[in-house]
């Protein structure tokens, strides 16, 4: 499982980190504890994912990042290695586990993609827990907000604007920033082979309205194929997206034979830019990669021999 | 360039079939005129699009499908084969031309992908054209979506719902219909050795609200590289989404050194259901690929030496 890559200011606290590792150490047992209970990959990911959006510390669910007029917008996408069945939720703004919305798009229609406010009512009429706006607010996040607002020249908000009665028209987005990313993610392979990944996210700080990232597009940022491997991507979500890197991972490893932790670094270091993110995978064989050209990708993972592990920044060994 | 696949019912009367070629032969004739002046591949890909989705006869801007509750959702993507610079809109439905929106997201943003009523937004904040929903109307995509309603269960609505003070709740959908589909693309190669694509769509009739299809996804419905070959798609846009199609075509085009046309073949045969759809695309050496597994694909082309070709069956010759 991974909780974002490259999202750690370098003036992180040693507090912060040290919670993040607690986080993540606790959400990787409630996995492990599942799979140990017979739960399958699918379920597990999702349940996993779940767990990381109702954590504050991840930008993802509760704690994700404001876009560009404060208002917080969130994409997942789940996929089952045994069919290839898959569903996403781009732009959503009143769920509390953007998860769940994807895995009901996968299982009760018979489409892949939906998104915005239609997306939030097919939650609605699911049953899925409501929540308003607030509950994404965090106030770690609000900060590094208003840095990304100023940096892009963008209105700097002292509030957040929820339940304004009119909406300003947002400013034309011509730039982008680097900081404050973050995406959440979590692939399995449980004990009769099946795969499963579960990919979750509340963008980029200050990003324009309305955009969807790669953890909403399946073969960006999500993939599962029981033939190769499993992904979960997070980082700059437009480079993942222009060369569909978790389709493009599956399919190199399980077409053209290349090895996991190959084609994994081939991509990081070679078909993404320096800084441009982290992807996790597991293949039908139960190899693991866990990469990133960032300076720290939060991640966690566990086997059923009991090897288990927790890292935050990039030269931690597995 | 295409006009969407297997979108022709058996009792299409020869009327019909007769203006789609005249549309085809028109749109094609104003594609090879801007070729000549030394228009750009981007530039005659856009224009040629928005040609297609002006035209009331294609499933793209003017003539979309209604979704479930009767409205118009478009999506629309294009990609310069230069820089894989790239954009994309999804579920609009106040633009005349979402494939001008996209061109905006990839020059205007760094985003690739914007949905639902912002990305209405973003082009109204860029001057494009906006239209109303009747814009969208066409009384031969209402019959059918009549058709697709009763098919599917749903509730058949006698007039457009446009203006409706408050809309009813979505039925909950679990169903799809294989009929009233269609898809506008177009695939360039210019003289410089420039490639491009564009792909725009009114979506699957009765679909969920909120839905985008391969259409809105890049490396789904629409890729291009240089290196390799510009891909457009048209057909059932989730069987696209989760083999990434387009992406697919060019990475075994450009770095598994397939033929185009085998490549495209082999996704027809082997990798879409039948029925799924049909393919387009032409590689960094002029090679050219129309395919389908559908009775029909809307399609014409023509190169620098003047051949040139409209078709509507899949029987007829290139």
């Amino acid at each position: 499982m991974h909780g974002g890559a490259g999202c750690l200011p370098d003036n992180v606290t040693p507090e912060r980190v040290l919670a993040y590792r607690q986080s993540l150490d606790r959400i990787l047992r409630l996995a492990e504890d599942l799979l140990t209970a017979g739960e399958t990959a699918l379920d597990v990911a999702e349940r996993t994912v779940m767990a990381l959006e109702d954590d504050t510390l991840f930008n993802a669910g509760k704690g994700s990042v404001p876009n560009q007029l404060g208002y917080h917008q969130l994409d997942a996408s789940i996929m089952d290695g045994r069919h290839l069945a898959c569903g996403a939720v781009g732009a959503v703004s009143t769920l509390r586990n953007p998860i769940r919305a994807a895995r009901l798009v996968m299982e009760q229609t018979r489409h892949i993609l939906l998104v915005g406010k239609d997306a939030d009512d097919f939650g609605r009429l699911h049953q899925l827990d409501q929540v308003s706006q607030d509950y994404y607010f965090d106030p770690v996040r609000w900060e590094q907000f208003e840095a990304s607002q100023q940096q892009l020249g963008y209105p700097v908000l002292k509030t957040p604007p929820y339940g304004m009665p009119e909406l300003p028209e947002p400013p034309i987005a011509t730039g982008d920033t680097d900081i404050s990313r973050g995406t959440v993610g979590c692939v399995v392979l449980d004990s009769s082979g099946n795969l499963a990944s579960a990919t979750s996210t509340g963008g980029t700080s200050s990003k324009t309205c309305g955009r969807v990232g790669d953890t909403g597009i399946i073969g960006g940022g999500t993939y599962a194929d029981n033939r190769g491997c499993a992904i979960s991507c997070t980082g700059h979500g437009e480079q993942f997206m222009r060369h569909s890197i978790a389709f493009q991972v599956n399919w190199r490893v399980s077409r053209q034979n290349e090895s996991l932790q190959d084609v994994v670094v081939d991509c990081i270091d070679n078909v993404l830019q320096p800084g441009g993110g982290g992807i996790i995978a597991v293949d039908h064989q139960g190899n693991l990669a866990l990469e990133m050209n960032t300076k720290s990708m939060h991640r966690a993972w566990a086997d059923s021999t009991g090897q288990r592990g927790v890292a935050v920044y990039r030269d931690e060994k597995r």
